[in-house]
């Protein structure tokens, strides 16, 4: 309330303000939710001030945007390198609905980017259109291993992995179990096993 | 703020007040979210005053609570009645996945008690816990229809068209465009056709 001291030391303003700002948003957005978390709870966590905050980042919707940009590499499936082999591509492939749990006992919290279309439902909002762009570059990626594996369709391909992954992901969070993993591998190894077939199966 | 006036006109407190309230409730959690709603617009917007809002509903739980519980039954997939033919079973399985935008000028907001678990993250808050219990009882019902069609293994198909049911919704909110419903429909075929199939595709 009363911070005229420019001393970088009292609120720990400093260089590492940005990446403990971030770092203390992503934890607390993903434990409670955007919206459940206020700005003073997050200048405390992050222990800035909130002056300190909004040098960084304009306000909350900024804060949101920026944590979703950071775990965006994370997050994406791999782009195909030229060396990859049809073999590799399969298995990165099925690796994508083969995510661990982060930690056993907290809540199963599933994609932020899925969490986030939800919690900021207007389409044209920026927070929205990143969760919207991230989803679909998300099934291109998959579509290009799809192609590198030689799937006959790879762009239905990646659409329909992309699918299982927000699926199983959804319904893992809702039930707070992670079983629903098993169940999308299921039915994408049988995807991915007619997709790489020659020609069967074309009758219905 | 000054209502002593015990009238039942004033702010419409009558019999309706309650169904007002659900109404108001349902159509603003589904436009903005759970979180993003107070309780000053919940009052406005059913025209009725903070007391008799919390005289129906102890607290913003409760009514979160309650305003799903009203939307069970229109979202979850029919029982099997003891006439349903297996060819009735199976279009009533596929049925599922065709579930149509409420308006296409509105955001699409997928399915509220996956919304809600995404806005309550505790597995242990009731909200959370009836989202859980709703989607355990979609997948139970699905396994009910999968067994009256004649599939091998009912309760599997079950879980595995719950899982497509819930990627599609979850991907149309991100992507606010239905096109992953036709995805959805696109697997369930060709699952529903293996699982109807008495004794194909065993090996791998």
């Amino acid at each position: 309330m009363s911070i005229t001291d420019p001393s970088p030391v009292r609120r720990r303003r400093g260089r590492g303000a940005r990446e403990r700002i971030l770092k203390a948003a992503t934890e607390l957005f993903t434990a409670q939710g955007i919206n459940a978390t206020g700005m003073d709870q997050l200048t405390a966590a992050a222990e800035v001030s909130k002056r300190t905050l909004y040098q960084h980042f304009g306000g909350k919707d900024e804060l949101v945007h920026a944590c979703l940009r950071e775990m965006e590499d994370g997050l994406l499936p791999p782009r195909v390198p030229p060396e990859m082999t049809p073999e590799e591509a399969r298995d990165r492939l099925l690796a994508v609905l083969s995510w661990p749990p982060p930690d056993p006992s907290a809540p199963l919290r599933g994609c932020p980017f899925l969490n986030a279309a939800v919690e900021v439902p207007d389409p044209e909002h920026p927070v929205h259109r990143l969760a919207a762009s991230f989803k679909t570059e998300f099934a291109r990626r998959l579509a290009g291993l799809a192609r590198r594996a030689g799937a006959r369709d790879p762009e239905l391909l990646g659409e329909q992995f992309a699918l299982l992954y927000d699926g199983a992901v959804a319904r893992s969070t809702a039930l707070n179990a992670p079983g629903s993993g098993a169940v999308a591998r299921s039915i994408a190894t049988s995807l991915l096993d007619a997709a790489l077939v020659p020609d069967a199966r074309s009758a219905g």
